[in-house]
């Protein structure tokens, strides 16, 4: 299991009112005809995208990054970068980057070395170019590239004596709550209880996610299929074990078709479960939006898809919540 | 540069007659009132999608497949897989498998170690799902994913003693013809002229493809954007050098927007080229759409989305040729 950041408060209300907010700004089922056309949304998210992200004017001088690492000890890896000042940032890469190092150093590393750190707006946008990066779309790319970013937020946020969130925004919320993702899909409903509630009383979790749908992915075997009924069992009992004050999600990593996807977020809904994750496979942007507009429930998505078309897509047609 | 496969004929009057089958198929900008909509395609697609591909009735037992290696010699790859009756097929590795080996490793030979050859359309279904791989989405892993097929093929194919072809389809054109596809895309017009035109004298070549924009690939300078007026300036110029009986494509690597991408498909267009390929990026496929429909001159692009998805909308909306 995982413990995440999440920026949902633990009350029942607060999705309601987010969804609120939402639907009036991208168009969902209800206000659909209510809702500005995609080509006006377009131009609002094109406006947002050409606005500056890091604060360039915190740093007076340039931060030229003189070495940027990767330390290995097994298979966790840390990511330093240094500047020829002898400032320096460390991040802690994703347990992937133990397949994935080679695109660190073969595709990533050559294009950071020597450039102002000042200018990672621009840095982000060009490797994309380098190498024909933007081939390696999805986590091959993401996982070193963000390893290389936040090593190099870190490095920044220390130069300002700022936290990283000021680097490039405003914090807003000071303290962020934690859910739990667990993640027992291919076990009996019986057994993925006690697992669930065992690790919800390790951490004193008030937010917790679950898995549904058969994606089997831990196995070799191309007929599993998993426990058959577990999602249609364990939506209800993980809510009756918690209680109502528990926040609960649901992710299905892309497992449903559309009709499968509606059928189990009416179940989700029921029992007041406050998202649905991938209901269906991430880059399928029609069939998330259908999804999306025949559920209340809030949908999510974005853990595959880096691509800015996608993200632009999916929120100018009411696909995302 | 690279001599590839076309299934182009160097005839002029090809292309005229391929985009008029595709105009009524898929649907346009001169015909669109008339083709059928994009959901009666989606499902001659899913029909389609449906077909099993591999002839498994030309292979009467199990071929079971017992080793998959990847053999080095410096950066060069190739991959062997052994029956269990001690069958053999090898492929050879794109170059960049000396960067995404790795994943050969870590996310695909398990998955195929003891499975039966004969399965391989299920196979390639199923190892999307297996350790979440359809994250890896791109060329990394569809590279060492391709190599693996090809090997597997070439296997089946030395067992059933048929050229690949026969496995899972029929062969139309006992030979095809050649394409030279060239890349100096950042050197000025004249020095690129010369390049283009020893690389076409010594492999005697008919059919030619150059690459236009500014697509800065192979430098880590950010503010780098290549000779001036070059695109302008090689388009007609290339045919001039070549004469009428050449064939000549397009690639821009989706360097253009729309509106560029149409100013630049209509030079192509003046000067005869056969097709434009990636004009604007690869997954941008509404920005695709927009410039098959404003050009008579046909689109390709495919070479890195690997996702069905892509193809389908595109070829539902009308945005391939």
């Amino acid at each position: 299991m995982i413990c995440k950041r999440s920026s949902h408060q633990p009350e029942l209300t607060m999705n309601a009112s987010r969804r609120h907010f939402l639907a009036a700004a991208a168009a969902p089922s209800a206000l659909r005809a209510a809702a500005p056309p995609a080509a006006e949304l377009y131009n609002k998210l094109g406006g947002i995208l050409k606005q500056p992200v890091l604060k360039k004017h915190l740093f007076k001088s340039p931060v030229i990054i003189e070495s940027l690492e990767l330390l290995r000890l097994d298979n966790q890896f840390l990511c330093r970068v240094r500047s020829s000042a002898g400032a320096e940032g460390i991040s802690v890469a994703h347990s992937t980057m133990k397949t994935l190092w080679p695109i660190f150093f073969d595709n990533l590393q050559p294009f950071f070395l020597g450039k102002d750190a000042r200018e990672l707006d621009l840095i982000l946008e060009k490797v994309f170019v380098y190498g024909f990066n933007f081939r390696f779309n999805g986590i091959s790319l993401g996982i070193p590239l963000a390893t290389i970013e936040f090593a190099i937020l870190d490095m920044l946020g220390r130069l300002a004596a700022k936290p990283v969130g000021e680097l490039i925004g405003e914090i807003h919320n000071p303290e962020v709550g934690l859910y739990m993702a667990t993640e027992w899909r291919e076990k009996p409903v019986e057994e993925s209880i006690r697992l669930i509630r065992d690790a919800v009383a390790e951490y004193d979790i008030h937010a917790l996610k679950i898995k549904i749908g058969g994606l089997m992915f831990m196995t070799a075997d191309m007929y599993a299929e998993g426990p058959k009924g577990r999602t249609e069992a364990i939506i209800p009992l993980v809510r009756k074990t918690f209680g109502d004050s528990m926040a609960l999600y649901a992710d299905a990593n892309g497992f449903y078709t559309v009709p499968e996807a509606v059928r189990v977020g009416r179940l989700l809904e029921q029992y007041k479960y406050r998202y649905f994750e991938e209901p269906v496979m991430f880059d399928h942007l029609e069939d998330i939006r259908q999804v999306a507009q025949a559920l209340a429930l809030p949908i999510a998505n974005g853990e595959q898809d880096y691509s800015f078309y996608g993200f632009r897509w999916l929120l100018a047609h009411g696909g995302l919540d």
